[in-house]
């Protein structure tokens, strides 16, 4: 267990009809105007944004909109949003909306009070110490952004997707969390939602650090929270209480607590960042294809902890490392494939990947030799994007 | 699950050394003349209170020293603390201990800013909402209070130990956790802890709120870390790794997080308080009386939970609800005994326990019909006490 310093002050508020209560939250948060940050339609044909509207009314709460945020999202709506946030003297944003939409207010909330180009931060000349508060209401658990001091945002020229990771400043100040909201995901947004949140468990999960049996113990416990709760969110999308549990999960997968005290990895999902830069799929879809790709690589290098996974997670009973982790593999990409995920390049719609691109821009973006649990040169990660050409082991 | 609030909003500072940041981190609370608070002389011997006061002398830090709190901690201290910081213009606290001493600390940063008398709060007159800030150097992994919003005090006339819960007032600005200190504990003081930190789990876990898949298994996954790692600190108490574990467990127990969506109950806690405040036992190897008491009586009305827990936990294999969660208690009490914990009121020194006395206080303190997962009436919780005299089932 490595020294480590945590501290998660975002307040969470979860549970039915709890959007009523941004008004209040956000004058906790000590901003009266503020940028209303959110995506296309859907907030707008749910009544949900009405209903934000109204408690920020109700709460003397003015705000300035800014919408048709898209996933994946850009540098170019930062940039405009930073520009009215000054000239309407923005004082905090709320974001409704998924990841995308949460990511765009974090990046303009960090480029407000900061001179210079707020891309500094992302292309990691300074540390991110200020930013103004951000408040959310999700519709979407899959990022965890809602939680996290995390922010990805791709930059349009050169198509780099980059995620920046801070201790505190990029924390919301608030995360309305009402599952109501997600019941009407359609099951492939759902799925890739899962997918994700499973990646932000197990990026943490596979780390060198030994030692580790709390945060080990909390992380495949959630993990398997998650994994008894996605059929039913699958196969009956109104179950509040699966909605619910997946929701939480979501937040709890990528707050932190499953890093504590441990070197992580982010190996799949910088990989996936690259696949989705080029080809523009789900972050989420693209998860399920890397992961088991990158685990059978790990199985037959460093089997250890992927034996503990497959065992602890998914009950498989071997007790040959390499063997369980195999089996373990196994289940999970079988455990995908019943969400409806897509488990290769070719499910993801992309019969011919340009694999020497992806590992050129993975390794200009993340340095020669990357990866936490275990490190990775370019030829092994060429290896590991061909795996995923068929999605066989 | 139910709609819930949760903030856990304090700083850890995990690891070894961390002691040294005291006196940065107290300016971070916005800190600069505080009292510094502790017990008797371990922290003195050690050389940790030198080491606090010279990271608080670095940073400019000011202090008045309250020494000398005792276990099981009285108003009388209180009342004193609250006079000298008025009279020092203190403006927050620095507690050096364990819950005891940490306990003290934040009643006395209640009653400061609050021109009544502070026990107003633990009479449930009226809701803490304002304190200063305390700060946390944690000895004892046990309480959990460092990460909490929670403060037990006796008021010694009339030994009505209460525990007042808190959303955010008494939650601690910062807990330096540096697990180094704590391998001087000896063996009963640490085996004490741990039956405490796994109490705190247990009062969460056993609840009526059904669908929490997410809560429960992380309060089993922190229970089966505790079972794994709690042999190693009793057979060597050096083992830093295994210290480090059982740290962070304890913080993680009762900072909220295993209660997240869902009704809890403390009956068990509620009664342990009456037989510490009644005969002065410790804490912790009372709850390691009164839970398989507590939960043999469960076995017998509501054996649903206890069952999940004995198979989730200690890997009972029984599809009997009533059978799995009797072997799941015996399980439960060899655990205990292997640690050198005490399971009956004979082990505890208490031959001829006045059962009517606890019961009739108990009450008295908790109401007619008392608990969160199921209820109870005197007659159930005299039959509980009664179970206790020789640790039977």
């Amino acid at each position: 267990m490595d020294n480590f310093t945590y501290c998660s002050p975002t307040r969470y508020i979860f549970g039915k009809d709890t959007e009523s209560q941004a008004g209040q939250l956000t004058i906790g948060m000590g901003s009266k105007n503020v940028m209303l940050v959110y995506g296309h339609g859907s907030v707008v044909r749910s009544g949900l944004l009405d209903r934000v509207k109204k408690s920020l009314d109700e709460a003397g709460v003015t705000y300035t909109e800014l919408s048709g945020i898209d996933p994946n999202p850009t540098d170019d709506r930062v940039y405009e949003g930073i520009d009215i946030a000054r000239k309407k003297s923005i004082d905090g944003l709320v974001a409704v909306g998924g990841g995308s939409v949460i990511d765009t207010a974090k990046a303009i909330a960090l480029g407000v009070p900061y001179q210079g180009d707020f891309w500094d931060f992302f292309a990691g000349k300074l540390k991110a110490e200020t930013a103004l508060p951000v408040g959310t209401v999700l519709t979407i658990p899959a990022a965890g952004s809602e939680g996290s001091g995390n922010c990805v945002i791709t930059r349009k020229e050169g198509l780099h997707k980059i995620s920046l990771r801070t201790d505190f400043a990029l924390r919301p100040k608030f995360a309305i969390l009402n599952p109501e909201l997600t019941v009407t995901l359609p099951p492939n947004q759902t799925a890739a939602g899962i997918a994700d949140m499973m990646a932000h468990i197990m990026e943490r999960y596979f780390s060198p650090t030994t030692d580790v049996e709390v945060t080990d113990r909390i992380s495949e416990g959630i993990l398997k929270a998650i994994i008894e709760e996605a059929p039913k969110v699958i196969a009956n999308p109104d179950d509040y209480q699966a909605r619910a549990n997946i929701m939480w999960a979501g937040t709890m997968a990528h707050n932190g607590i499953c890093g504590c005290g441990r070197v992580e990895d982010w190996v799949s999902h910088a990989m996936e960042h690259e696949i989705s830069a080029v080809y523009g799929v789900t972050h989420g879809a693209g998860l399920a294809v890397v992961f088991p790709a990158w685990l059978t690589f790990m199985a037959n290098h460093a089997p250890t902890k992927p034996a503990q996974f497959a065992r602890r997670v998914f009950g498989i009973i071997n007790h040959d490392d390499k063997s369980a982790a195999l089996e373990g593999i196994t289940a999970l990409r079988g455990f995908y494939l019943s969400l409806g995920l897509p488990v290769s390049f070719g499910m993801l719609g992309i019969a011919t990947p340009d694999i020497d691109l992806l590992v050129k821009k993975l390794h200009e973006n993340k340095g020669e030799v990357i990866g936490g649990y275990y490190r990775l040169t370019q030829a092994d990660t060429y290896e590991i994007y061909k795996m995923m050409v068929n999605g066989e082991i």
